[in-house]
């Protein structure tokens, strides 16, 4: 009897990738303006030309949370199921319960539109670093912010105007290092086209998540549409018909959400002390919460069947994260890379910086402080969909009577239609699961805070969490878009004169937590950032632009090799057939097959390769992103990393980290034997 | 607005005391027969003698997890609600909610007998070091850990006969420097004689658990029974009719459970990196279960009163250990310490004893990757007490065939009858929550070990958690008193015919969680109390027997001085009063007055001392311990520290750590005005 447990010991990699200035083999989330394409030739033969990143530029497409690609000429987008699930949920009614069951259309006419969901496409990058630089130069703490700030908000509008089919956005890379204005096509009318049922979308469930063998069809189609009619997409990747050999190069073309690759070793202990353990202990608590009231009755568990997955999959990467903060070979290597940084400094270099690491190392006292006053009375109860409504009104309200450069950031001009948007279009709203949230976190406020605190006062008074959140659950109106759309309309007069308790809720906790909020960009986000900047110039001195940057869901290319990997002794094959999921199967949920696939199984071609592992270097919001030959043929969508992928946040371990990817031959396969969608089947493969 | 957080912050303490190898001062949970009276004298200018000692031995009483004391010729027994809340919980029903509405008495034939509860008297402590050594000697692994326990189990025998009313138990002390027999008179008929309600025993719930100030009658009473008559105790504690003074020197006598203040630095190391982390997201998730399972009916809500009171205890103190583990400051002095032990070792030493500290370090990749299998498959379902009947009915049938060395300690002839009585007494079995527990323990075997591991197999087959724990609770018959009684006589041949689906279940995971239990045994627990004991002897000759062994839930004395603490400015009173009390009512439940105090109010000295604070160094297990002045009178009844005070397991500050006790004035204003408990205030007064 073997007694490893992948979890248990999923950091004890090798860490020969961690220290090296310059990207180890197959590392990196490469922007499309700096990809190693000499070192690609070099180690795979391959050399690729403009007209090749031109397409998987053109065809790379970020939603919300996600990525995906344009696979067809009739703006056909492919991405995962779990990307589109929310879409199911918010479309799903006690009749319709698409995300179990599945949404399925024939014709273009029953494809629906996903609230909420925008779809952009990156047109062009420009480097702004000068402007801001120039914006901040002398500034310091919540200033130096807001003046950061409010340039993006500046240059976005500049690039972009009032055109709604544009957005840009001011992205910051290397911590700091670089400014760029990336300016995409956008689209707002996103339409849902295919998503498979639960149990073949998420077959393995929880227990099999970043786990490898895997069996899951974990994709889904969505449509482009403007004007009411499919978006012509002429520049668009073709859906391989054959899946990759064996060691084959392949390519990741997506939006990585966050890394924290380039953060100090201070950083690092924050999180490794603060922040990662108690956001685990909150998702931990809440997804006990969520079970048992998913286990209660049917309805319970279809509105909880997507919110529970998201927490779950957040507790195992936190999970992993945790347990690559606490390898000490981890932070040695970190501490090694600064301490080297630092000898190799320049006396003019010293003269200039000072000693950014020991800055931020200074700021983590009052950073750990202001944690969790922070997270309970600014981040926790906008886990409420109702309150998150009633805080975005509420400050749009206060915002939007001052100059776009005055306001917050998520209020200036350039980002006030996506909020807008959001806020309008929302989601569905169950009352029971919106108490349960809130109830909980002020639970945890006064938990954590403990009662006597004046945040746990402000936020209770004399009430109950029970009751509180009872009443203004039981009270709000705002599960309707057009209260909402009234109040946002109606601005600041509408806010003071509504009696809805949730607006009055928002209202009352929002000069303290905006408060704290100024505080916390004074003494921690402000000098953080500049002590990054310096940093971020250091480094470049020391290894030039010959590094990527750190992962912030922009569009970014990885490449890498269809390989499995050996763990201790182990090795892991990398390629999994339909025939493994016939096996795997045991007739209890989540290894239940689904009946389509159930009915399916004499149709089906064993043989078909469903999943397979790589070596790019992915990281979460890589969801969906096409995985691309040389021959820029899509050959799947990437939807998962293996267990030794979640130290990805920290650093790179080419031997054992993988991404895990469901093949296009496998979506087609299931597509024609399994769902029997002709149609679709012929716009992506002409046949 | 402070945004301060004791929780957050417990941790950040001053650390004088940390190194000091003599105890600082008011420091140290001292045997009975290693007391620094002079220190004390010299401190307080207190000379204890023989007589106090003797009357504060016979009086204090060590009961299931708790400590307490006899305070009247006629065997009653004060100790905390919490305490005896189990006792009200296992004799309630859905017509007595006794742990919600209290357990209340008239006359002595009220008094019920509490289901598995035992009281133990310390009569002498023998030194037994010399024929454990010699046991032991030149075994290592498995070998050493099983002679050392057949040894101790031997000796227990000669200790104690068949004397069904004297139990031996071997200690080990200094974590194996020393070994003593302490020999206790042991009563089997405990009754419960007051158990406030619930709002009055536990006011302000978990969020005041561990924070001061205070205002909870967390007290109860039980008395001492034999031959169905009350005991006679001539030696008792007289309970004081007036509250101590600020400053005045007090004494706690009962059980500290755990301290792992001598602890090697790897050692904390796993503890934090593995353990606690561990059990903290275990307690967090089954934490929300409870709380939503709780919520779903009045039923579901008496019956899960005590067992998630029991988990957020646990959860808060594993919170307050963590941040002690997390603290550079703490660790750093722990390592300062080891270094000055090691500096100071002699040649001789050196040559005898080589390098303990790297032994135990060595042991530690092998702990760490052991605690998760062991955790599951020897731990975790015994949450479930239909489980852990069935594992302990399995067991004992295959261990009672052999001779008593050769057994599992549990089942060595000197430890059956406890192990039988608990076994037969049990607990009230409530299925949901049985099969809610196992449920989620088979879950997280799962997901930790992951689905294809062999644990995960062998634990379900090709069932699911869900389906297999209904199935085993809903089968089986064993919550059934007379069932376990008929099945413990039948011994191995009635097991192996049992078609209970518990007793199946329990067989087929049994020798896979024994191999494992001795390969833990083999690798990790033989190893370690070797270098353990090598450690003690280094420890001894550097600083004698001036310090105090860790705590092992048996009798010690501390002694400290009323008064309150400094924190940040801070300063709190060590005084409550009961028009705290009143103050602190919210009218919301867990600061809700109970009906019987808000009754009383006019009738309450609102000036009478409710809780107090004192610097004596105690831990979990102390909880109901006698709080005694210098006259030898109980002035209180232990029940909590301030949140300083978590980080007692692994150090004592002086300046902030507290114990917090219920004073016997309150008890008696509480008694009389809010109860009308006469006989028992005579009892207690003689008035």
């Amino acid at each position: 009897m073997s007694l490893k447990s992948f979890l248990a010991y999923g950091a004890a990699f090798a860490l020969s990738a961690v220290l090296a200035p310059a990207a180890s083999a197959d590392e990196g989330m490469w922007t499309f303006d700096n990809f190693p394409t000499a070192k690609v030739k070099e180690t795979y033969g391959v050399d690729l030309n403009k007209a090749w990143f031109d397409k998987v530029q053109m065809a790379a497409v970020r939603i919300s949370g996600c990525s995906a690609s344009v696979v067809s000429p009739d703006g056909l987008v492919l991405t995962n199921a779990h990307c589109v699930i929310s879409c199911a949920q918010n479309l799903a009614s006690a009749q319709n319960d698409y995300v179990n069951d599945g949404f399925f259309t024939t014709t273009r006419e029953e494809e629906k539109t996903c609230p909420g969901q925008t779809a952009e496409i990156l047109l062009t990058i420009t480097d702004v670093t000068a402007d801001i630089n120039a914006a901040t130069k002398g500034l310091t703490g919540a200033d130096f912010v807001k003046a950061q700030e409010a340039k993006s908000g500046e240059l976005e509008k500049a690039g972009c105007g009032d055109d709604k089919t544009i957005r840009c956005q001011v992205i910051g890379f290397y911590q700091g290092g670089q400014y760029k204005l990336y300016k995409y096509r956008r689209y707002t009318d996103v339409r849902l086209v295919f998503y498979p049922e639960f149990k073949a979308g998420f077959f393995g469930g929880d227990p099999d998540n970043f786990n490898f063998p895997r069996f899951n069809l974990d994709s889904g189609f969505l449509r482009l549409y403007e004007n009411g009619k499919p978006v012509k997409t002429p520049t668009y990747m073709k859906f391989a018909t054959q899946a990759p050999k064996e060691n084959e190069l392949v390519f990741v073309a997506g939006n990585p959400g966050t890394t924290n690759r380039l953060l100090t070793v201070s950083q690092l202990e924050t999180l490794r002390d603060v922040s990662t353990p108690t956001q685990q202990l909150m998702r931990s608590e809440l997804r006990g919460r969520l079970i048992q009231f998913s286990e209660q009755s049917a309805d319970n568990k279809r509105i909880t069947t997507n919110p529970l997955n998201s927490l779950e999959n957040g507790f195992k990467v936190g999970y992993g994260q945790q347990l690559a903060l606490q390898d000490p070979k981890v932070m040695n290597a970190k501490r090694d890379e600064e301490a080297k940084l630092k000898a190799g400094m320049s006396t003019e270099d010293k003269a200039a910086y000072g000693d950014p690491w020991a800055d931020i190392a200074a700021i983590q006292t009052t950073a750990r402080e202001l944690y969790l006053p922070n997270y309970f009375l600014e981040s926790s109860l906008t886990s409420s969909n109702l309150f998150s409504y009633a805080r975005t009104l509420v400050r749009a309200a206060k915002e939007r009577s001052k100059p776009s450069a005055e306001r917050l950031p998520e209020f200036a001009d350039s980002r006030l239609p996506l909020t807008e948007k959001r806020l309008i279009d929302g989601s569905q709203i169950h009352p029971a699961h919106e108490q349960l949230r809130l109830e909980f976190y002020m639970l945890k406020t006064r938990e954590y805070m403990t009662a006597d605190s004046p945040i746990t006062k402000l936020m209770l008074g004399k009430e109950s969490p029970e009751g509180l959140s009872k009443r203004l659950v039981d009270g709000t109106k705002l599960a309707d878009p057009k209260v909402r759309k009234a109040l946002w309309d109606g601005g600041w007069a509408a806010i003071q004169a509504s009696d809805d308790p949730m607006i009055q809720y928002a209202l009352k906790l929002d000069d303290e937590a905006l408060k704290l909020r100024k505080e916390y960009e004074t003494k921690v986000t402000g000098p953080t950032r500049i002590a990054a900047e310096k940093i971020a110039k250091i480094r470049f001195k020391a290894y030039g632009t010959s590094t990527y940057p750190d992962a912030t869901f922009s569009l970014r290319l990885s490449y890498g090799k269809v390989t499995g990997w050996d763990y201790r002794g182990v090795k892991v094959a990398p390629f999994t057939t339909f025939a493994g999921l016939y096996d795997r199967a045991t007739g209890n949920d989540p290894f239940e097959l689904s009946p389509k696939f159930a009915a399916a199984q004499a149709k089906i071609d064993p043989k078909v390769v469903y999943n397979f592992s790589s070596t790019n270097d992915i990281i979460g919001g890589n969801s969906g992103s096409p995985v691309i030959n040389a021959r820029g043929e899509v050959v799947g969508a990437a939807f998962d990393g293996n267990i030794h992928s979640l130290g990805g946040s920290y650093y790179y371990d080419g031997t054992l980290n993988r991404t895990v990817t469901v093949s296009s031959v496998a979506i087609l396969e299931a597509l024609d034997k399994v769902y029997g969608r002709t149609a679709l089947v012929k716009e992506l493969t002409g046949k």
